[in-house]
C-alpha cells in the first residue's frame, strides 16, 4: 500500500488536483479491471470511453490530457512506462526456492546434484539422472533413468522428464508437462495393433519455456528436438521425431504430427494441427485453428484447413459469403435466357 | 442386489406377469449397455426397436405400455423418474475423505487449515497458503505460497494451484487441473522471445467446477477470473487475463487467449478457439469447432471459422455442397449463349 | 560403440571400400539427424539429395548401389531390415521396475497386490483396490478407492485411476492420464447449473494404450468403456458414457462428447470432434481436424468439418477454390447479356 500523492511523485508525476486527500493504492490493475483502491493508465486515446465509466482509484495519463474523469490523474511523460514501474513495484517478490534437497524426495542411486540445487518436497528422481547448478525441480515432479538437466532450469510441481531425456540450461517447464512419452507408433500384426517401442529421447535446447500440461513424446529412435529460445504454450502435443527450430512461438493447443520439422521463428497460434514429415520453413506464420497439409517452405502469414496464404484464405471467405448473391445472379442470368424476348 | 418383485414396489410400479420367478438386479443401466441382471428404462418411444433386441433383465416403461419384448416389464407412471430413483438406489456411497492430515503430507511455515480440512497422502502445501474449513485437498496435489482456497472446496488427486491464486467455496478441481502457471508473454528482443514477467493470479469465485488436466495461466498482472458458478470441462487452455463470467459452460478443448472477456450464461461447446482481446456478450453459445475471431454482443447461436451466426453458417455450408450444381448451371448458361440460335 | 567394420559383418553387409581406418558409430539416425558418428540407411532412392548431403558417419544402403557419397557405404540386401536390426542393437535395454513396494507409497487398508507387483515412489493407493500380478504403478501415481489394475499393466508416473475404475491386462498408461474424473453433467436448476452426479466407471480392457495427459471421465452411471486392443494417443478428452470398439486408434488432441460409440477399428487423426450421442461404424476413418456432426455407419475415409466422405470434401475445397473464377464466368455472361448485340 502507498499513498497515491508518494506514488505521483515515485513515478515523478503531478497530481492534477493538489487539494485532493491522499488515497492508498493496493495495486494496479487494467481500467476495466481497477478497483477503486488500484491504479490504472491510459496507454491509448481509444480507452478514453472506458476509462471515463472505470472504478479506479487513480490514472495515469500523458502530459496533454485534459479530459475530467472519476479516477484521480496523475500526469506522466509516458504513462505505459510509468505504469510498468508500477507494475514492478507492487509485485511481489519472486518467490525464492533454497537450495537443498527436502527430506521427502526419493533420490536413486547414482543422481548427480550441481552446486546450490534445490529439490522440493517429494520429488522422485532415479537413478543415474544428472541435475545441473542451481536448477529447481519442482514439487512431486518425476525425473526418470538417467535424465539429464542443465543448469539454472525451473521445474514448476508435477512435471515429469522421462528416462534419458535431457533438459538444456536455463529452461522454464511449468506443471503438468510430460518430456519422453512414448510416440504413438503401431503396426498392424494379425489384426492387433502391435506397439513398435520408441526407444529415442527428447531433447529440449537452452532458454526453452514449455506450457502446462503440453505433453512431448520421445523418438522412435534418435531424438525429439526442441531448438534453443523457442517457447511453446499449454496443452501442446508434440510427437515423435519432430524438431522445431529455434526461437519459435507454439502457442496453446497446437498439435504437430510425427517427423515434422519447423524451421526458426516459425509461429504457429492456437489450436494448429500439422500432418505427419511436413517441412515448414524459418518465419511462417499460421493463424489460430489452421490445418497444415503441405510441405511450407515460404515465410509469410498463413490461414485456413487446408491452410493458405492468408490472401487467398481472406478472399475464400468472402467469396463463400457472398455466395447467395452469385446465386441470384446466376438465377437472373437464367431468367433472363428464358425470356429472351426481354433483351 | 435386489431382487425385482421387491425393485418394482420400490418404484411403486406393477410387473406385467404375476407368475415370473424373481430375478436378483445388480445394477442400472441404459437400454444398449444393459445385462441380463441390468434393469433400464424406456423414456422414449424412439427406443423401443433397441429395446426389442436389447440383454436388459428388466425394463421401466409407462403405464400404456403394452409391447412384448424379453426383459421383464414394470409398468410404472414416469419410467424417468422411477429410473432415477433406482440409479440413486445402486449408486455406491461417495467416497467420504475423513477431516484430518494424513502424516505423509508435506506442510509448510504459517500455513492456516480451517476446522475439518482433509489433506490427503503425499500433498504439499507450500508457506502462507490458506485452506477454508471442510475442504479437501486431494492426493499428490501442490497449494503454492500463499494460495487460498474457500470452504467445502474439493481438489482432486494431482492439481497444482500456483502461488497466491485465490479458489472460492464449493469449488470442485478435477484431477491434473493447473491453475497459475505463467501467461503465454514474451516480448522479442536482438532476436530472441524475453519473458516478461507474470505476477498476477487466478481467481475462481464459488460454485465453480473445472475439469481433468485444464490450464489456467495467471495474469500478467491483476487477476485471470472465473466467475461465480461456471463449469469448465477438461484439457480447456484459458490464457491470462481472461475473464469469463458467471454460469457460462465451457466444454473440453475450448482455447481461450489472453485478456478475452466472457459475459454471464455463455457456452463454448467443444474445441471451440477464441482470439485474444474479444468480448463475448451475455447467452451467446457457440457449436463446436467454431473460431470466434470478433466481438460478438448479442446473444443466440453461433458457428463456423470464421464463425457466424447459425442460420448463416448453415447457408454456407448447403451453399459450398451445390457448387458442383451452381457450376453446371453456368456452364448450361454458356453454352448456351455460345449457341444462341438454341434461343 | 561399436568399429564400423564389425557392424557390417554384424549385419551380414559388406563395405564398399577395403582400404578405409574403422570408425567408431555410436547410434543410428535418420539421414538428416546422423552426425559423424552415426549410420543411417537409405530406404527410399527418393532420400539420395539428402543423403548426399548428410553427416552421417556410415550409409546401409542396397547391393545395387553406385554413387559416391560422404558416409562409409555398406552394402546390404535390406536396408531397411538390417537398419532396424542396429536400431535394436543400438538400443538401451528397458528400465526394468523390480517388483516390490518402495517405502514411500502409502497404501491403504484391503489393497491386493499381486505377484510381482511394483509399487514406485510416493504412489498413493486408496482402500480396497486391486492390483494384478506383475503390474507397475508409476511413481507418484493415484489409484482410487477399490479400483481394479489387471496383470502385466504398466502405469507411468503421475497417472490417476479414480474410484472403482477397472483397467485389464497388459495395459499402458502415460503420464498425466486421468481416468474417472466426473463426466460434464449438469442441469439447470432456478438460473444455476446444478452437479448431475456422475456415478459410473470407466472400464479399460486389455492391450489398451493410452496417451500422456489424456482424459477419460466415468460415466453418469454405466461405464465410459474402451474396448479391447484400442490405442489412444496424447491429450484426447473422452466424454461420459462414450464407448470405443475393439483396435481403434484415437490420435492426440481428439474430443470425443458424451455417449458416442464408435465401432471396430475406427481411426481419428488429430483433433478430431465427435458431437454426442453419434454412431460411428465399423472402419471409419476421419482425417485430422474433421468435425463429425451425425452417424456415420459406413467404412471409408472421411473429412472436413461438418465431416463428409473424402472425395466430396476434396471437391469442395477445389470449388472453393476456384469461385473467382466462377464469379469471372458469371460476370462475363452478365455483360455479354447486357450487350446482346455482340451475340
Amino acid at each position: 500500500m502507498i499513498g497515491v500523492k508518494e506514488l505521483a511523485s515515485f513515478v515523478g508525476g503531478t497530481l492534477a488536483t493538489e487539494q485532493i486527500e491522499d488515497l492508498s493504492i493496493h495495486g494496479v490493475a487494467s481500467i476495466s479491471e481497477a478497483g477503486p483502491n488500484d491504479i490504472t493508465f491510459l496507454g491509448n486515446p481509444k480507452y478514453l470511453p472506458a476509462l471515463r465509466s472505470c472504478r479506479a482509484g487513480a490514472v495515469l495519463v500523458a502530459l496533454d490530457f485534459s479530459e475530467s474523469v472519476n479516477p484521480i490523474v496523475i500526469r506522466v511523460e509516458n504513462p505505459s512506462v510509468a505504469f510498468a514501474q508500477l507494475v514492478e513495484r507492487f509485485t511481489p517478490e519472486p518467490i525464492v526456492f533454497a537450495p537443498g534437497i527436502h527430506p521427502s524426495a526419493v533420490i536413486g542411486a547414482d543422481v548427480e546434484l550441481g552446486d546450490n540445487v534445490c529439490v522440493q518436497a517429494n520429488v522422485v528422481i532415479e537413478p543415474g539422472a544428472k541435475i545441473g547448478a542451481g536448477s529447481v525441480i519442482g514439487a512431486l515432479s518425476y525425473i526418470g533413468h538417467g535424465a539429464r538437466i542443465g543448469v539454472g532450469t525451473l521445474l514448476h510441481s508435477r512435471v515429469t522428464v522421462g528416462e534419458r531425456c535431457v533438459v538444456g540450461d536455463r529452461v522454464i517447464l511449468h506443471s503438468g508437462v510430460v518430456l519422453g512419452s512414448d510416440g504413438f507408433g503401431f503396426e498392424l500384426v494379425a489384426g492387433r495393433h502391435s506397439k513398435i517401442r520408441q526407444v529415442g529421447i527428447v531433447q529440449v535446447d537452452d532458454d526453452v519455456e514449455i506450457g502446462a500440461n503440453t505433453t512431448i513424446d520421445r523418438a522412435r529412435f534418435g531424438r525429439t528436438w526442441i531448438q534453443e529460445g523457442t517457447k511453446i504454450d499449454n496443452l501442446v502435443q508434440i510427437a515423435h521425431n519432430v524438431v522445431i527450430g529455434k526461437h519459435c512461438l507454439i502457442v496453446a493447443q497446437v498439435g504437430i504430427a510425427g517427423s515434422v520439422r519447423l524451421g526458426n521463428y516459425v509461429t504457429l497460434a492456437g489450436q494448429v494441427g500439422v500432418a505427419g514429415h511436413l517441412e515448414v520453413g524459418d518465419g511462417v506464420v499460421v493463424s489460430a485453428q489452421s490445418g497444415i497439409s503441405k510441405n511450407t517452405p515460404t515465410a509469410g502469414l498463413y490461414m485456413g484447413t487446408p491452410m493458405v496464404p492468408a490472401a487467398e484464405y481472406r478472399d475464400q471467405v468472402v467469396h463463400v459469403r457472398r455466395l447467395p448473391k452469385l446465386i441470384a445472379r446466376v438465377e437472373a442470368l437464367e431468367n433472363k435466357q428464358a425470356s429472351p424476348e426481354s433483351l
